[in-house]
């Protein structure tokens, strides 16, 4: 008999029932603990650095290199460019999270996707940002959010997907729901 | 005379004062909208191409070649750790965000930053994201954050310098508070 690994939208669908099961059977095999530390290297140009987290009940060392994003503003908000900035990021971790929900759970209804992408709009007004409004919110009005899939299943049955991603995205509850963010100095 | 950029922590002091002024002058100067686009590549792997924004009354084209970010899961969430995840990039956004919101006080304030550096922590559950709870969120319990600055400032100043940043960040704003997210598929 041969090991075929039942791949399904790039995703290993026996080990993310497998996942599943476990964590089951053994709950604190999702508790997962996620870090990262930034830099400040001049102006607005920041480096992350993203490496170990700990999950599955152990330190995860699977990356053998740190992973780096950089950060920074335009010249038009006095930065260089090095980077996109702060709530440019807050765009692609959204889309990031949402497409991870919808991959996974796609492979887990058996709905084979050939692509998807995001359209991602913020709108801000930077009054409060600036310290001229404590009216205003500094973050974003509103975000806009527009996907475009092509999979082999019905529309009802992706747009039925979609509304599941959005009770269960990480990111989405984030920035649907308020997050307590304990912020001490050294 | 001449003509002397005033310059502190790599921010053009005068360019900051000058965008005050304009924005108290046109409001419509603060109107920002920052625009994403993120296209799966297969498994748990996104790309984000980030490039003209709108503001300050006018599409910028400032980046003459896109920013790019990646995102990937690690393999114990069915990755192959080709960038950051999700949550892990709203760590990264938040230090971003927190980092632009020092710095640029800083220099309106006169004070003189030599370094500065964030350790970000989230504790995340991941049954609600595997679909085992509707009752325990999907995102972070908490975010810590833990700051490190030396600066030319008495202590207390800086420590006023952080909650004052703390009320105008817009990505800590959008974490603690909720935001409006439309999502449609086309």
């Amino acid at each position: 008999m041969q090991n075929v690994v039942n791949e399904r939208n790039g995703i290993n669908v026996e080990q993310l029932m497998g996942t599943i099961d476990a964590v089951k059977k053994e709950p604190e095999i999702a508790d997962f603990e996620f870090r990262a530390k930034t830099d400040w290297l001049g102006g607005g140009h920041v480096r992350t650095t993203i490496q170990n987290f700990y999950g599955a009940k152990e330190e995860n060392t699977s990356r053998t290199t740190p992973i780096i994003m950089e950060g920074d503003e335009p010249p038009v908000l006095l930065g260089e460019n090095h980077g996109a900035n702060a709530v440019e990021a807050i765009l692609h971790a959204l889309a990031s999270c949402l497409t991870v929900g919808f991959i996974y759970n796609a492979a887990a209804r058996e709905i084979n996707v050939e692509s998807l992408s995001f359209d991602m709009k913020g709108k801000i007004d930077l009054h409060a940002f600036l310290g001229l409004s404590d009216k205003k919110r500094p973050g974003y009005e509103n975000i806009d959010v527009k996907y475009k899939v092509k999979a082999d299943a019905p529309r009802e049955k992706l747009v039925e997907l979609c509304d599941y991603v959005q009770k269960t995205s990480p990111v989405l509850d984030m920035l649907r729901n308020p997050v307590k963010v304990n912020i001490r100095m050294e």
